[in-house]
């Protein structure tokens, strides 16, 4: 008689130190994918990894079975089921060890695989994205992905905050975050015979209608798929990401940071407890710092300050900047990573921006130069976060999109929630990939996406 | 002094009978909307919802505030801050009331507000969608719609699932669930000079990718938006909606239905647990059965029967169906609740369908006539969710394909899953929308979806 087990219980059983669970564990059955196989003729080695743990568990095989030479012959990436002896192993480097009974391959892999032993550059593995997650850094990120979407949903559910699908696709096309994509069933642009009798967008923000249910359910968060048809072929830009936009009523500027500050401690935090393995892998492998980066950040106090101070300061620094200061500019990373990491030296809010760098929606302050906005500054990266109080006073909402040119025959709604009970309110915006780059270390937005899609890129 | 509190905490409090606790609140602050205010000279009374809670809070004024005859006017939808005494009040309809000392306007509401008292049908809200969450049946629908996305979360990540975030925007036109739109940004369709260098469209389903990833952990789940370009005005289609499609490595059908029927079990339990008093309003207002039915489905035994046994029963039934019942027909919804009302009288799983009226990823059984798929149908509404074990066979999956004329180019990496330790696997699909109809009992896709989005219909 055999148990069926995954190497995550396994490794938690041997951890947790549970001797009469251990002591009782006689066979086991396993099932998982080849890494690597090696015979020395005598013994036989098989490092099996079962998709529920960053570890593999070692196979032994020996003389006694049966089909001894077909085992030898199972090739990196096969799928096998494995039933064998538990033993623990205290000398050697892996805890236990299995020693094989029987062993049945479920699927071959063709000796074409290119996940062979050898390391890969992570350009290489972005044109095999179908395989890559099979490959150490990469099921890491993946795995930490998941458990960074669980944290978020649990720190806004746990307060009360109601999830909202906000649309994808959107007849706004004024949504100020940036170009955007058509969706069309149709090849001739004649939108008014189109699928929706009107042009389609694909949203670059969810921010204006969640605002709607703010108004009904106080504190509310989106969390999915936004777009960017920008020509821009960086390694923080992707055309397809996935972003966190929280929005509480009757809250302030203050309000909101204070729930900036509390969201990125308490993701630091669940990561850090439900991901360690993970986070030890980038440590050792990507990023030396990252452990050591997010607990400082996890245990600082958020520091204030307006954009004007920072810019004073900025200018007084003795330091060659390659872009000039001058007040009314968008900050460059070179400046905000100075202000964060040499002045303040930890994560500071920027508050108080030149109305002209921010977007329509942001609450205009009293000297009629600054909006109500914040931006979340911190080490090793600069901007994390970007969020504002939003204008709740219809003539002054009005009055700004007059400036700016903007149509609002589409926006009438938005601007709407203003004359139907529209109090103060706040929100911001979280590039949930940008922060697994954070989290993690890694430099290009292409490497925490499944399948990236990036200006001529769609594989897959 | 007084103590800010939610609506929610205020009810919890007293529900919960903690005398001390109740004892010692003397004044609170309470921030949200007038729903109603009404005032017979001598007193006035305002129901005030703040989003946190179903009910409504009642708010008394009498005649010693000094601003009274403002707080008169206070029309409905008007956000308030409002400051009280906290009164049990056991004799009266609503378990507590507060007693205003101070009462300010936050955010006034037009006159033309068109969510006064009377009701309106469900037709004239989706015109003011960004309106209606305030609406108790929208409100309720809405809270849910969070509600369930998080017991969906709970559910697999609790068993370790891994969150795969598929692409939304996808190079495969061959997804074999329905019309797909195009994303461009050109006017032209010249797709070579489009942005990704070909044509992109809107996902239709996250399972082809997601197989990838059950590849390298075994159990992994999306959870996101898809799209379906097809022209048909039903109360049970939208362009746009939530999919949730897990997949499970080492697992043939019987473990996929093992799922299906846990996952539920689950989501019906956690929907009592976490939104009962949004359930009682449907089960008053909305489908007096709704309750009833989630909890039979709840406790039953889900059935399992072969398609070709469903036929059989269906030809014998001395009932006249609209279509004719013969064995490679799809099933109607007539056929569906026959079997699942009158037959089985409970839930049931319909399995092994002729495999060509299934999708072309479906694993063909020995008979060569029927494929490994499963469609669950509950009484009242018929099919629920439909699922496979996939085909994992290369040469059986590429004789498929051929067999149906499909064009492998764009799908050579899903192939190749196959031929790179690809093991038996299956999966399921689950429309979060039609889930939650389900649990409601309302009627049209358009009343569960924020901002729905339909043929010729992309409001906001």
């Amino acid at each position: 008689m055999f148990e069926f087990m995954t190497i995550r219980e396994l490794y938690e059983m041997v951890f947790s130190n549970n001797h009469v669970e251990i002591d009782s564990l006689e066979y086991v059955q396993l099932q998982g994918w080849v890494r690597t196989n090696r015979d020395n003729g005598k013994v036989g080695f098989i490092e099996l990894n079962d998709g529920t743990y960053f570890r593999n568990a070692q196979l032994v095989y020996g003389d006694l079975i049966k089909n001894r030479d077909e085992i030898a012959k199972f090739s990196t990436g096969s799928a096998i089921t494995v039933t064998g002896q538990f033993k623990l192993t205290p000398d050697a480097k892996q805890p236990f060890e299995i020693v094989v009974t029987e062993a049945v391959l479920e699927g071959a892999c063709d000796p074409s695989y290119p996940l062979q032993k050898k390391r890969h550059s992570f350009e290489y593995m972005r044109e095999i994205a179908h395989l890559r997650p099979r490959a150490n850094t990469f099921y890491a990120v993946f795995r930490l992905r998941s458990v960074l979407s669980m944290a978020i949903h649990e720190f806004f559910q746990d307060q009360g905050f109601v999830y909202v699908h906000t649309p994808i696709l959107t007849g706004n096309d004024g949504e100020g975050a940036g170009e955007m994509f058509t969706a069309t069933t149709r090849k001739d642009a004649d939108y008014e015979k189109d699928f929706f009798g009107k042009e389609a967008f694909l949203t670059v923000t969810g921010q204006l209608h969640v605002e709607a249910f703010a108004m009904a359910f106080r504190d509310v968060y989106t969390f999915g798929p936004a777009f960017r048809a920008e020509n821009s072929n960086t390694s923080r830009h992707a055309s397809e990401f996935w972003m966190i936009e929280p929005e509480i009523a009757f809250a302030d500027l203050d309000d909101n940071m204070d729930l900036i500050e509390d969201m990125v401690k308490f993701c630091i935090n669940y990561v850090l407890e439900n991901a360690l393995e993970e986070m030890k892998f980038f440590e050792k492998m990507i990023d030396q710092d990252c452990i050591k980066r997010i607990t400082h950040v996890r245990d600082s106090e958020f520091k204030r300050m307006p954009y004007t101070e920072a810019i004073e300061i900025l200018e007084k620094a003795d330091v060659k900047f390659e872009n000039k200061v001058f007040w009314g500019m968008d900050l460059n990373s070179e400046h905000e990573r100075y202000i964060c990491e040499q002045v303040v030296k930890g994560p500071v809010f920027l508050t108080d921006y030149p109305k002209e760098i921010k977007a329509f929606y942001m609450r205009v302050n009293d000297d009629n130069k600054t909006v109500a906005a914040c931006d979340l500054l911190v080490p090793g990266v600069g901007e994390l976060v970007g969020g504002s109080q939003r204008e709740e006073r219809y003539d002054v909402l009005d009055h700004r999109m007059d400036e700016l040119g903007m149509k609002k025959d589409n926006l009438q709604w938005y601007m709407d929630l203003r004359r139907y009970g529209g109090c103060k309110h706040a929100g911001f915006g979280l590039g949930f990939d940008r922060f697994l780059m954070y989290l993690t270390g890694i430099q290009n937005i292409r490497d925490v996406e499944p399948f990236p899609r990036t200006p001529r890129n769609l594989l897959f």
